[in-house]
């Protein structure tokens, strides 16, 4: 079973299929979309969807594991980056996806082992889990990437509990 | 020209075409698309999505207007609502439509003369404008043509300013 991994952003968005096969888990392609900081919010949005759409062409993923959107202090943020989700979900909804929803405690006790994980450690564990020889970069991929994990852990039984609501 | 008026939300979403002719405006359309609350997020943004497109379709309007989202103090209904947002621009901008953002003074203002004006005073004056027997409703749907009105008073020499960032 192939997995999409987003993190969303109207900057960065990034994103990491892997594939599952019993208890194993491998890559498959990941990266990173960004939009220019001058470029009005209209075309980023539409360069952030068309990205997306083409990524789940061409890798073909079966299920969509996302995180759940932890609260900015900043308020005009949290509209900017809601915006941007709306639209990854969207690509994955009119592609009929089924989207999982994790939250950052969830997807840090599934990698590590600890939900109070720093960061880093969350990212060496991704590289591990994935024989990677480096942390694949920027963070937002990373992100993206242990958000796909963490689902390919949780198995049959929970999916139900996290299907984004 | 045509003026698509939008008021975003993911259970409610307001809008409104109107026709400017020289200095008159008159109505088009106007309506709702509504969401159950029952229904996951993602299929709630796939049918505000395609709604709009068909609306887009169907009045081809030459521009849009959407009033700039106020800070609610729920923060999670912030993000419901700008993915909403997200998905209603994108509409806008996969049909090559102009979108135009303005504040609710610079609405209120432009249809009352005062920028603090009462809600029922603006659908009393937006009523009187388009000559209609009744306020339209929902508030959500008034809304959107205030936005659209707006637009529509702004004329050529503010529209730089206005444009969506």
């Amino acid at each position: 079973m192939r997995i999409l991994g987003i993190d969303p952003g109207y900057a960065i968005m990034g994103w990491g299929v892997i594939e599952k096969k019993g208890n194993s888990v491998s890559t498959v392609a990941y990266g990173a979309v960004t939009t220019e900081k001058d470029m009005p919010m209209p075309d980023r949005l539409k360069v952030l969807y068309s990205s997306l759409m083409e990524i789940i062409a061409e890798y073909q993923p079966d299920e969509v594991s996302i995180e759940e959107l932890y609260f900015h202090t900043n308020q005009k943020t949290v509209i900017f980056v809601g915006q941007a989700r709306g639209v990854a979900i969207l690509a994955c909804s009119n592609s009929s996806l089924p989207i999982y929803e994790y939250t950052p405690l969830q997807i840090k006790t599934s990698i590590t082992g600890n939900g109070r994980a720093e960061k880093k450690q969350v990212q060496e564990m991704v590289k591990r889990i994935l024989g990677l020889s480096e942390v694949p970069k920027p963070d937002d991929t990373a992100d993206a990437i242990a958000a796909a994990i963490c689902h390919s852990y949780v198995g049959e039984l929970n999916k139900k509990l996290s299907l984004l609501k």
